[in-house]
């Protein structure tokens, strides 16, 4: 029997899953409602893909992981797209190669579309032809599919928003800027007395899904800390800018000033004009830099070195893991995830007293942790092993989703990762430090 | 007044103007026929571009050169077109980095056909508007426009030929294979005499058009020559092939030899499969490769090699001139231009005796003259004089045409040109050799 | 006054310390000896360094970190030497660039060893000079100077073992080949109970010397742990390659496994021949492969792939330093360091029961530790600063030493770091692996 | 019988071939007398080469061309030798990478001289056993061994000056300034008539020697043209630095406009400095830029966009040869070759009316004739056909010989070639323009 080594507790009732399935396959579709089928086309670096590749890439997921694995006489909807919408399953067979995505335009977005309709109805067919016996098994695997298509929604998003901006003519994926500027409140640190600490997924703190990289649970020292109040804003970017920030060495890991001279970087990405007038592309176009919005598209270089600049640190991933399990339970809800439709992290709205804001939402939060395996680790069985486990090398941390995510998809123990180059999504900055014996 | 130094002999009357006019640009409408708006958008080289890019540059050329020069209150259809529009003329301003065309997903392929509609809807409102005393300049312009609209018909198909290659399911963009395989005649050879010949443009022979780099017309020496009756053939690439053409550095220039290495080319672009059972990506799909075709698609190193490999050589591009002077006025007519709608080379149908066949058509004849100056060459005057001059610098002159080009486009003078590793035009070989004295 | 955060301890006497300045200074010369000027000079990639770089460098460190200080004069040897031989300290000024280091001709060899000769009398003129007061910061800043020392002493080996190994005479560093092959024992392994553990830096157990990097002393847990009794051998690395370790993604990383492909790899750096003859380079020359001797020069992405190939994986860098802080303390003086002159990992000699075999010497040990900050840490202050710190990125921590690391470099605390790919140290692998509770 | 295809007309006297195999042997020892084994070794880039392998490579060519061929019981001096210093011959076998030259410490320079003594004893030898007979084959290929020697003689010289110039401290390879500023005259016209003329070498007119590159003499046509009575200075591109030459698109080519912007150029190559005060690293160390000595160390692009800035051109090779050969006889004795010691061209002299001054000596001058086959060519039989021929694409023709050229080396026919972007040789301008008809 394929096992998920306990991640996934318990089958659920068809009707539940059917429901998730098709609220999640939907969403999909509704972030695409903006864009063309020249737009889902456009792949502006190998990191990112095209929109439509996305849309074929998480059907092929359900489709091969799924629907292979489970319908009596399979057959596939199309033999190329084994290869066409495989990311990286060297367990599965050929790629296509990744920075070529842009040039496939044939299958048509109507072909996608029609690709996924018919694996939504095989899929659905198979959720109630299923008897109670089998069902776990699916049930498993279509929650991964799930939360695998959740992560592609982010990545659609964020990618769009780097194609687009390669067109002078900045065109907008949403239409209103959403922020009313608030100052924020003075930074504030709340502290935390640490100690030897569970860290890692717990089903029933958790929910009913965690990756393999959350697992398995287990005990961590962590020293007494401190976190800030907030995210660091645009305001002090913009301090950070106008310091010299960009041109101190001493600011930098020497990787980072490596990659600052390289790239011959000044300003954050998507940032332009001049010291007064700074403006930045979003998915709302071409928009002035509001010095109340916290700060994001930051490469963890740039994390870093705000933060050495600041004299503070990035905390660790259990450090805001230990925080973010404090936080009372109305907190996700109140976060700015996708569902908000901002599509940008807004100004800290009110003053918070009991516990670091924005924990959750907004812009996903650097720790100093680089991305590796919990004590005692192991990647799931099966084709889907080579889900994470296989990444866990030269990649940092970053912890409490953003305003690109769903908010059904993050937990206390999600860990995202990235290359410390990595730009494009919508990361930023907490500060920690570190409590004086 | 705009001097074309004259190359432009006379005005011609309006209704003809005109009717050329709305030929030529109905012509490139009708090569996207088989096109998604997905496949206009690919760019799969920087050498190469979208075809939403050639439809929208070559009416930017008619806007920029003729609307905003003719036109008494010009106003743009987009202001933004001129730099997303813009190829290589510094004069103009700035350009849209040419790697990126690919990346530009507004404005829309409908769009763009508006921006044509507009455009052609004005500049025949112009041709019908201009006194005769004007219509000269004015129809210097539009017909240096409509060859400029014909060269770029040409790489749209080249382009779109490289740029589906890259798509693993092959699709085609034309559907039917035009060919009927017909055995070739052995090579023959046709003598020249040679001496000082006179070379390039001569309205009297070669029509009312030429570019700046086929002029001045002037004396160079000819030793005497032969020719080869036919195109070297996809049979005769194949023994080439199996007589280890591609792994004997002793066939090839020395920087052919490193191209070939770097690249790891051992077959022709487009080719792939085993010995005895190759096939060719091309614009009718995935293909066998037919023996008695002309060999295409091959770079100058490629074609260099292969002369060497019979014992001949490539020709000059006067050796060509000469010849293609004493062709029969009826050849041009009766070649495999892009009216044929065969969009690839054919086998030599007939035998003819009395001349080189295929001299003009099927495939772009790469000779070893590198693409220069004429004695006494002066580049046109104002912004299209950044239209040919400043290219020459290591380019290889190919002669005669190729079954991508509109038959009214070539004549004798007509000088193609490309770097001797480019490989995606529809390139081939005729040998010549020297008559020992 | 100067702080180096209590990682120095206490001033010696003057008399030691001036005896352990000459005796590191002159083992730098005596590494020299079999080499010529032009050897001397080698560069063969921007990460190493020419062996009179690394002659010239360390020297410089004396005379901007210490002499510039402490002289009340200071005049240097050679201005442009305060440029030529700063290797990263962007604190002190302009830098040569790196990977231009093999294009200093001059100063010559005799400059360079004339500008160590000088440097040398003055440093220890200071030493005598310095009174009782001031002597503990001079005392500290040589003893950092000379571990510095020590640190391009193993680099110049390995740089220079990279650099002749493109010498297709493949000419021998050092004379003799010093190995005399057994057999290793089984491994077998050896279990620790962990716990919540403390890690790093302790004078009382380490000697008077650390780096700011393996500071502060802090707890970590460390889950119930084994250790194997021995190095992998060259034996199973054949045993790898012949069950086509280098060609089955499942066992790599993915960012390993693209460092597979494009490097093209399929034996470890140096090998060559063909399977049942290889043959390495080594500091001796072209020589045999003996399947007995722990292999070496494996970058982490080898070292990881052969771990997860065996069923077991690398150890964290805690596991590494509680298993040696349990060791005899008879075992550093009888490890396989640069003073055993064998310049090469030598096969286990004997049978040991009591405790895992080579911890220390022979091979720096990969670890799945990232290289970062300890909780708390914090860069020396000063110039010296940029030691350590601004490297905490995309390394992982190797252990233990190697037989080109001096005996009194290495210590239970001690940290090297290398990226993922570097290959060139005397790199290996010691397996580790869970208890099931 | 090894046939030179006629470039060799006769045999001479054994005392003849031996005084001139001492002669050109011992100045090339003579060249390296400022040098040290460290300097020898250097290696800036792939394009130059070390001294010391300068130095052994012309010796493998009598080793490998002259010896091998002509010793009864040939053995190589180390059979190593036969990849590491073999240049480009793929019909020799496998050649040691050309980017790594500098990698090779090993033949030392001292082992190198040997190398050299060796096979000059074994040469002389074989000169003086020859009889009769066999003579005239083993003079034309010690002749071509002379000629191949001298042309790296002048490469040493601009490569060693190449890898100097990255040594901050700016070392000279010569003592003396050689230069006394002279204004030059301004520039004047000489007028040419031109017509069908024959070009090429003539055994009558050129001597005893030619390459094959200089074969067969043939008639080509030359319209009538004039020719600037001396090179353009440092004066002049001053004036067009200051005219905003290098920021200024329209006077580049397009491969030019690409390659100032790639490279940022905006000097000659080895300038430093502001306006008003710019020096540049020659083989006398860093000297003021003197406005009256011609410029030199340009590139074509640079050569093309001077020329076109001033309004005039560059010459075909043909216009400049037969201004060349209207030179009075002594114009070759008393050029500024590299007997002159000079190291470096001079200002114009003395007033010349009756011909272009400088044309032999001082500068290579860049011509707008592309490097190809003359009518007629076949490259030598034997190996030493890959001496010249394969090398025909993408590089123009440069004549006239330069201050670091030998003066018996050049010759009206001779052809140097370089690539467009070259700027290392000492290459220089000397303007044409055509006369209206
Ligand atoms: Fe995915
Ligand atoms: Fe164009
Ligand atoms: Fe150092
Ligand atoms: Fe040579």
């Amino acid at each position: 029997m394929l096992s998920f080594h306990n991640a996934f507790i318990d089958a659920q009732p068809a009707s539940q899953l059917t429901q998730r399935f098709q609220t999640v396959r939907a969403q999909t579709e509704r972030l695409i409602e903006p864009l063309s089928a020249e737009d889902c086309q456009l792949q502006s670096m190998p990191d990112a893909s095209p929109a439509k590749w996305h849309l074929a890439h998480v059907t092929w997921f359900f489709e091969t992981f799924v629907l292979e694995r489970f319908e009596p006489d399979f057959k596939p909807f199309d033999a190329g797209f084994r290869v066409l919408f495989n990311s990286y399953y060297n367990g599965v067979g050929d790629k296509y190669p990744r920075p070529r995505r842009g040039l496939i335009s044939r299958p048509s977005l109507p072909q996608v579309l029609a690709y996924r309709r018919q694996v939504n109805a095989r899929v659905l067919e198979l959720i109630s032809r299923t008897d109670e016996a089998d069902r776990m098994q699916l049930a498993q695997l279509i929650k991964l599919g799930l939360q695998h298509e959740q992560q592609h929604q982010e990545l659609l998003l964020t990618d769009i928003q780097h194609a687009l901006s390669f067109n002078p003519q900045c065109p907008a994926y949403a239409g209103r800027w959403p922020l009313a500027s608030t100052a924020p409140q003075p930074v504030r640190w709340h502290a935390y007395d640490g100690g030897l600490v569970q860290h890692g997924f717990d089903a029933g703190l958790d929910g009913d899904f965690a990756f393999d990289n959350e697992t398995p649970r287990h005990p961590a020292y962590v020293a007494p800390f401190e976190l800030a109040s907030r995210l660091l804003t645009n305001g002090e970017m913009l301090e950070f800018i106008s310091d010299e920030g960009y041109r101190r060495p001493e600011l930098w890991l020497a990787m980072g000033w490596d990659w600052v001279q390289a790239g011959q970087h000044d300003l954050p990405l998507y940032w332009q004009g001049e010291a007064g007038n700074y403006r930045h592309f979003t998915l709302q176009g071409l928009q002035e830099v509001d010095p109340n919005t916290p700060a994001c598209h930051l490469s963890y270089f740039e994390a870093d070195a705000l933060a050495r600049w600041t004299g503070a640190r990035l905390p660790t991933e259990f450090e805001w893991e230990l925080a973010a399990r404090l936080l009372p339970a109305s907190s996700a809800k109140s976060g700015n995830f996708v569902e908000t439709g901002a599509f940008h992290p807004l100004p800290q709205q009110q003053a918070r007293v009991e516990a670091p804001a924005q924990l959750l939402g907004d812009v996903w939060e650097w720790t100093q942790s680089n991305y590796n395996a919990y004590p005692g680790y192991q990647p799931w069985e099966g084709l889907v092993g080579e889900y994470n486990g296989k990444f866990m090398c030269n990649q940092f941390v970053l912890r409490g989703g953003s305003c690109a995510t769903p908010q059904s998809h993050v937990r206390a123990s999600y860990r995202n990762f990235f290359p410390p180059d990595a730009q494009w999504q919508f990361s930023g900055v907490r500060l920690a430090r570190d409590i004086q014996g």
